[in-house]
């Protein structure tokens, strides 16, 4: 155990929540990241209600822990899988892209915990008054679509703003990012790419092996002039779309460059030309491991380094 | 005391050094620093050697502490600005905005500490190579010019790559950051947006209360195109500024437009059409304190969160 407010509210032993990323975070990783004593987290993203379903029911013989699923509001098939997930008795729900506001009573009404992922202090506060549970405070240093605030400067403001339990998320991948993420009020993290590189996950090898190989600068932000910025490993599709982006592209078009990409990288492997979606954290990642072992290295990590910080910084 | 391989390697009590500000870092703030215990670094900036003697002379009459001073070194005075350093005996030099590889010589010949601020893993180490005595890991978040890696990325991933200490810098204005940054395996902190905010700051009033007043998105980017990004708080000169950049003006029109824009709001308090650099730490700054209780309160709430975390993490 490590009690914080949100192994509390969430009923799990470590403050540990998975990352649901669409297309990577499937049933067998949410499972092993659950019955190791975080929270295991299926991403949605654009499947269709019967698929989540299948998903959710494939995880459930997997442990008898607490789930989570992470919807992205976007999603066309997102009022379904919200749906799905109560019928399912899932849990707690996090979200993405968009506002969940509509959806809040019905999830209040069984007991389902609401967890929005947010990258401005205004948003978090508007989602805390709707009733959110906790929120996840994402920086611009993560993999995926992004904020623009990092995360070391977003976590302490949005703690000083709310009053529910604020999750940090973006540019942790080890017990060091742990402690500051608790030093800088947060009740817990949410770690994405750490996660991909576990034996778990079934995103493809080569993706991966990608992670691994990246170093500081390779998690690079595309999309900027469209509103929606992406953070993704650098490669010939970052390239090219950096190239449309300056050369003044239309937003439809670059959306048209970037459609089926992040399935390219994570279903078929193709590191290439594909969206190999990451974020900083990438070049703290160095092997594949069980996702047991992730989780029991940094809770391991995250006591012997506040003992350190306490015997140097308090002896005197 | 607060005891960290930074303290012993300046002389100094506390692992809090301030960001050596061009038009902002002067004497009184340098000094004020040092006396409350920390590094006080004063910014030469475009300073001609003969005014810079004059500072560090002024700095020298209020504490007999360490004292630092900042080299930019594009600057047209950087190697006599080195020289006056070297001469008056100014036992730190932190630099930015170039290579410092052919002053190391000189420096280490006279005991002066070198100090490089750094924003990627790869100058890091070459810098270390060189002879740099600890690096000032600097993050994306931070105000003025910025790298590309956000401070809790680039800190564990610098402090895997090197054997000599690290600072933290970026995103930082307070005991939550400096535990933050300790945890992530810093052996200090840089702060400059919190120094901007202090009584003995001689920057303009008006600069002051923009910091004050700013919230978590007002501290943004312009030139990603020019390949020189800056950080400051969003008014009509980055508006312009960004509206030339999406309208693909050239280089030097850009450069022209930027021109005295920081001596502008630092010096004569133009606040709508001058450049206020400030980090996204800015959304933490409340009001203006001086140095020494800016300071105390940091050293105070460090000790006090480390104890909590040890006591709330590490009882079962």
């Amino acid at each position: 155990m490590l009690a914080t407010a949100i192994t509390k509210l969430l009923n799990i032993d470590y403050p540990i929540i998975q990352g649901g990323m669409a297309w990577v975070a499937r049933a067998g990783l949410a499972a092993a990241v659950s019955q190791a004593g975080g929270l295991g987290v299926i991403g949605a993203g654009n499947m269709p209600a019967a698929e989540l379903r299948e998903e959710v029911l494939r995880a459930k013989g997997l442990t008898d822990r607490p789930l989570g699923v992470n919807v992205m509001l976007m999603s066309p098939h997102a009022e379904a899988v919200l749906q799905t997930v109560v019928d399912l008795g899932v849990p707690v729900v996090t979200t993405g892209a968009g506002n969940p506001g509509p959806y809040v009573q019905t999830l209040k009404q069984h007991g389902v915990k609401l967890l929005p992922v947010v990258s401005s202090v205004a948003l978090g506060k508007r989602l805390a008054r709707l009733g959110a549970d906790a929120l996840i405070a994402e920086g611009w240093e993560a993999g995926g679509h992004i904020g623009d605030i990092s995360t070391l400067a977003l976590v302490p403001q949005l703690v000083d703003a709310v009053e529910i339990p604020v999750i940090a998320a973006g540019g942790i991948a080890d017990a060091r990012g742990v402690v500051a993420a608790l030093a800088l009020g947060a009740a817990g993290v949410q770690m994405g790419t750490r996660f991909i590189c576990s034996s778990e996950c079934t995103v493809h090898e080569a993706y991966k092996q990608a992670v691994v190989r990246a170093a500081d600068r390779d998690a690079v932000v595309t999309g900027y002039t469209t509103g929606h910025p992406v953070r993704s490993l650098r490669n010939r599709f970052t390239r090219q779309l950096g190239e449309l982006e300056a050369g003044g592209a239309s937003l439809k078009a670059l959306s048209e460059f970037g459609a089926g990409r992040l399935a390219q990288a994570a279903r078929d492997g193709d590191i290439t030309y594909g969206s190999v979606m990451a974020g900083q954290s990438a070049g703290l990642v160095r092997r594949i491991m069980p996702v047991q072992e992730i989780i029991e290295e940094i809770i391991t990590g995250v006591r012997s380094l506040t003992r350190h910080l306490e015997g140097q910084l308090c002896q005197n």
